[in-house]
């Protein structure tokens, strides 16, 4: 169930035939899928540059010099172009900085919930282990920098070697914008014990809450390696352009050599470099694309709520992580609970949403929802969803503390 | 000196300071990739289409069926869009076939001299090991299934599992097309040997020369896998579009599934299935290539034939393989001489050409000169390559059996 062969099987099936009010009302309604579909007007406006010589000459294979300056300033921060590796998609950087740090069977503690396809990305072709790092209850649903020396220690006492920490910052699937003092704590962790830090930040520019995102560079030396991508922030999942930042001189040398087998197109570099060409533009679409995500979130929220399912308050990216574990069978319901659930949601509604085990939730009955689509199917689909858990024996409140229709105020 | 690194930097350094004649007569004259450039006009022409939810938003990580299908229908020969793999490059596919057949530590024999990059492209990241099976002096200079059965052999004797014959066809540096006879021969060995066959076929449509190319895949069954892209035939080389052909059911999952790591960017897909929509242009553009090849072909050898250089006639592809063996010092000259030489020519006249130890040449003294480039710079180029070596002492007719200036009729 868990790892991108299920989220991959669950988009292309629900792709291949989607739901139409009119045409398809069978079809299927897929928020399974972490793609901002919210900007496609503002792309259809744009004319990509012709073939030109730059464009469709060989170049450097980590990045055309003028994408890679143009990213750097698109990052801030004092980001230098030199410390930039681009290549074909952040699966592609993740699968990368995993290479150049590990050995195969070298361990990588990723805390959960984390992002399922890192399983793939992170230890597909590196050979890396994943570690997971369950919080406590006492953590909160927050990162948990305690959860990660819990295993770190564990790792020390089985002599399993550990070669870096590796989170998504912004959370997914839980869309949160973690705190400065625990980004500054978990840099401190690493440091303690020796290991590296992969801060996957594809959602740095979708941050619509109140909270200010911060990078994991601010708070570590040259051994934090940062992923970042067009794929959220611009809405260009298919451009397929990953950038992974590495100040530390020996993993560039070594990223730079893997990039080699996994390079990016140069015309779509040189669109990439012409949609970065001005600033202010550049903040102008990336501010619209928040006021966008918000509007988006909170109709989803809105319909969440009506229908009084629980979830995470969210602060950045395309996904609501929400809490059906009240809905689960019987006094201690497991995965299969889970996964009997999410079939019955797909059969019953033709709704795809992702189960938690994909996420490598502490507990079963998690589900990740995906809202930044098109707000007529969003609405569809949780509408029918709220109305086939309603016909569902609810077995007792499990989502306590989260944000529920009638609570003040989000307790997370 | 041999392999990718040579190649690379050489073609950068020789990229970053360029001749040109009246503002730059110092800079470099590189004649040391493999690149067409002949066609920049006709790209230039074309208006690229704009960012529509096809090209940019998820699609099949191993090619949109759009692209696949117009592929399929201009590769022909009845090849099935569901058995393209579409990777970002060449590399990446080759990589892609090598790591779905090998485990590491297989062997694929590689008749000699090859593409220097297949050393990194198919054993890089693979761990594969490649076996390079020199030709005897009774080969000749084509290729010749006689020396994969040489070392095919001595693998059996020496317990070193091999797993396929790699190759490029037509064959790069040489530029020959290689004769109906030798491929079936070739692919009647790989069956005797009970392994695979891994063809690079990029410059298949990039023949100029009297010479019929005939795609492996005519010779073999499902255990021969086609290697092609846009980087020569459409002088398209940054776009990275790769694509791997695999009849092999189980070949052909595991190259999807490694595809992930190394997808191509949906617009630049888009880009090419709108190159590829009518067939009748596709025919023009790749006709009027194949003019330009042959008589950038034909203007480079009457000047290496005007300078007494011989050479093995080309038929194809973007490079002659010039044979300058006589210019090398002493009675039995090894390839530290040939290295000598390349580093006297870089010096002393700033033309870049790469020196045969990067294509595991049977003997030194063999250098690839590419001239798909401005007339005028290889012109320049060739000019002063033979000015220079006229300088140079001349140590004894190495070239015998090539083409040279006065020869009735190339022998090769």
């Amino acid at each position: 169930m868990a790892g991108v062969p299920a989220i991959a099987e669950a988009h292309f099936r629900a792709e291949a035939y989607p739901w139409e009010p009119r045409s398809r009302p069978d079809g299927f309604l897929n928020l399974g899928t972490a793609e901002n579909r919210l900007l496609g007007d503002l792309h259809a406006a744009y004319r990509p540059p012709p073939l030109t010589d730059a464009g469709t000459r060989y170049a450097p294979l980590y990045g055309t010099a003028l994408l890679r300056e143009r990213i750097a300033r698109h990052l801030g921060g004092g980001v230098c172009p030199e410390d930039l590796v681009v290549v074909a998609g952040a699966t592609a950087a993740l699968d990368v900085i995993a290479t150049a740090l590990c050995d195969p069977g070298d361990g990588i503690v990723v805390p959960t919930p984390y992002y399922g396809a890192f399983d793939t990305d992170l230890a597909g072709r590196s050979g890396a282990r994943l570690l997971p790092a369950p919080p406590d209850p006492a953590d909160g649903h927050g990162l948990s920098p305690a959860a990660v020396r819990r295993v770190l220690d564990a790792a020390r006492r089985d002599g399993t070697p550990v070669r870096a920490v590796a989170l998504a910052s912004p959370g997914n699937p839980t869309g949160t914008v973690y705190p400065p003092a625990t980004l500054r704590e978990l840099a401190r962790t690493a440091a303690a014990y020796d290991v590296d830090l992969i801060a996957d930040e594809i959602y740095a520019g979708s941050v619509f809450g109140p909270g200010h995102f911060v990078g994991l560079r601010e708070f570590a030396g040259p051994r934090v390696h940062t992923v970042w991508g067009f794929a959220k922030d611009f809405a260009l999942p298919g451009l397929k352009a990953g950038v992974l930042h590495t100040p530390d001189p020996a993993v560039r040398d070594a990223a730079r050599a893997l990039a080699y087998f996994a390079p990016l197109s140069t015309h779509t570099q040189a669109v990439l470099a012409d949609l970065l060409a001005d600033p202010g533009t550049v903040a102008a679409f990336l501010a619209e694309n928040r006021r966008r995500l918000r509007a988006s979130y909170q109709a989803a929220t809105a319909l969440l709520d009506a229908h009084g399912i629980p979830y995470v308050p969210a602060q950045a990216g395309c996904s609501v992580w929400a809490d059906l574990g009240a809905w689960l069978p019987g006094p201690d319901p497991g995965f299969d609970a889970e996964r009997e659930l999410w079939r019955a949601i797909l059969d019953r509604t033709r709704v795809s949403i992702l189960p938690g085990e994909a996420f490598h939730a502490p507990r079963p009955g998690w589900f990740r929802v995906c809202h930044t689509l098109d707000a007529a199917m969003v609405g569809e689909a949780l509408t029918r969803l709220g109305r086939f858990l309603g016909t569902r024996q609810k077995e007792g409140l499990r989502g306590a503390g989260l944000h529920t229709a009638g609570s003040a105020r989000p307790l997370v």
